[in-house]
């Protein structure tokens, strides 16, 4: 089966999702405190909107780089691909639960827990793809050497453990831990996969 | 008629009808109650985000087979094919709606029959495109076995059948209804219809 | 220039467009009337939603014909195809508008002589379109006929006038208008438009 | 690294984004003054709309020019290519604070600083992009002249400073800013930028 729809389709979920963060970012209503002060009050959700927004990003970039070793993809590739989009898909929730939380106390570190836990569902649906694309070695392209996508598969595992820690250190600190989902999405901005590449 | 455009519009719509569901998913007004407590009387929206999700991503699938089994489109697959999108286009409203009063009693249960009839229009919607496909022989690639494409519409008819039963259902049970959708959503996904492939 | 992503980009706000008209349609919230009144009161966003959502289908539709004629794209035609796309994008905002005060007597006229005027100004867009296309004739794939497509230009001009006068029809009865709406989508979606084709 | 799957993405983001616009059109709440008094007082919305609507058009069109020259890319362009996104993604929320405190004095003015802001983020977020493109010549088209697309660079860099204007001016009068962006749309619009074209 050819993978062009599955890249059309991920990349318009992809594309939604990171749009609809926006939604989040709402317009002050009028109030006797200026709206300075009001947009001020407002930074969990700015910033929780750039770290989702790096998340998102990084997910649709690895994505991108995992199909590029592909070369067909079967009915397994497409359910598990579903499943990663279902995980995407409840990003906006999370981010927009952790915003309107986040300096609520023990309510704040339940919400920073949902974050971290949708995070955590996605990263091991990603690393589930990996499996699903590895299962038929046929389906890779005949350069990508399948020992170096199992070793990538090993690193996308470490991604999973940081995240699996953010859920325990939520319940310590809510806006500790929607830093150190900032510097996870930077870790893996500046960290170039080693991707199996077709040259 | 090419079908590329087709293709990428019909990809646009499920993909943004599939993300949109995630806005049914509304964050809780904080409350005396807890958030924990307000998440978890959340349970119908969750309940049904996974199963609407499921039937989107199932009819994206099947959109993707038949199309690979044809070359060219002419107008009438055109238009049957903004009917599916029409019946698509409800999901996400018609899944609100069935979050918002599953536990309203009689009023739930008409939430019910109104998600199953959207369910089954879209079905029989799925099932018409099929017939404008299958109208012209010509347009279909030439390694398709015409009666084979029969076969698979008529499988179809059965998934219609399922369908207009659980309207009926609906009236009896509402949460009983929206399992059934889950289990018939599953059967879909790890049954490989026997789609006329090329090759 | 190349008018692939031209096609991609306006395929995009084509489906976002017909997938918001979705989001007019409201859970009514819990009344003493029950549900079923509750969804019968809400008759003009049904209405609305399906009369919407055939004329984008149709402007899709001939956007797509238009495109298949043109070979090149200039940037008159970039600009002149997002003023298209401005009016479309006002769309969903019409139907919510035409749909919230379709029974309110003069305000009704006034919401569906909105309605109308959003949909000439798209109709005259669409000219424009024409226009800028057939500008430069070397734009044209070889085997289109510059006189038959000047000929579907003036077809386009009719339909302007039709909705040109549903503006004036608006302030006399705003259901009528709304039906008049249906009865013009059905006229476009059963004609087949003297396109000139490739073949 | 092909470039297809990030013009989709892309595309998909301002798609996205220009449609989004439309949902700050708020159907007004029926009042005793009558529906033509009513969208009369939202004219910000359809100024800021239109304005809005323009800038998201020529930012996409000068991406679909830029990335003409670009035969491959690279992580780098892909992430800046991000943070160009994510400002795009900010343009719906700025335009509905514009919107909605216009008329509003002193946080007017606030809206109007963060509205610039935004877009001055934007047009520096498009010249990094510019200079990663033309980090590594061998990205470039063979026809393309680095020296040409350097003096591109540099004309961005007054659009920029144009920008940068709109913040101070913004303290001094809200409505004019409004009315200068729509003049800096006008003059992108109907400018051919001296892209360095592959012919």
């Amino acid at each position: 089966m050819d993978k062009t729809r599955l890249e059309a389709f991920s990349d318009g979920v992809f594309a939604i999702a990171i749009t609809l963060l926006a939604l989040n970012l709402q317009v002050p209503s009028r109030s006797g405190h200026g709206l300075p002060r009001a947009l001020g009050h407002q930074w969990p959700a700015y910033a929780a909107y750039v770290v989702s927004f790096m998340v998102i990003g990084i997910i649709w970039m690895n994505h991108h780089s995992m199909l590029r070793s592909v070369r067909l993809v079967d009915r397994r590739v497409l359910v598990v691909n579903l499943l990663l989009l279902l995980t995407v898909g409840l990003i906006p929730f999370a981010t927009a639960l952790l915003a309107a939380y986040l300096r609520a106390g023990f309510d704040g570190r339940v919400a920073a827990a949902v974050y971290s836990g949708v995070m955590f569902a996605m990263a091991v649906s990603f690393s589930l793809l990996w499996l699903a694309v590895l299962h038929d070695g046929a389906h890779l392209h005949k350069d990508v050497d399948p020992a170096a996508a199992r070793l990538t598969l090993r690193r996308f595992g470490m991604g999973q453990g940081a995240y699996l820690a953010t859920i325990g250190l939520a319940f310590l600190n809510a806006p500790l831990t929607l830093t150190v989902h900032f510097a996870i999405a930077c870790y893996y901005i500046f960290e170039q996969l080693p991707v199996p590449s077709s040259g």
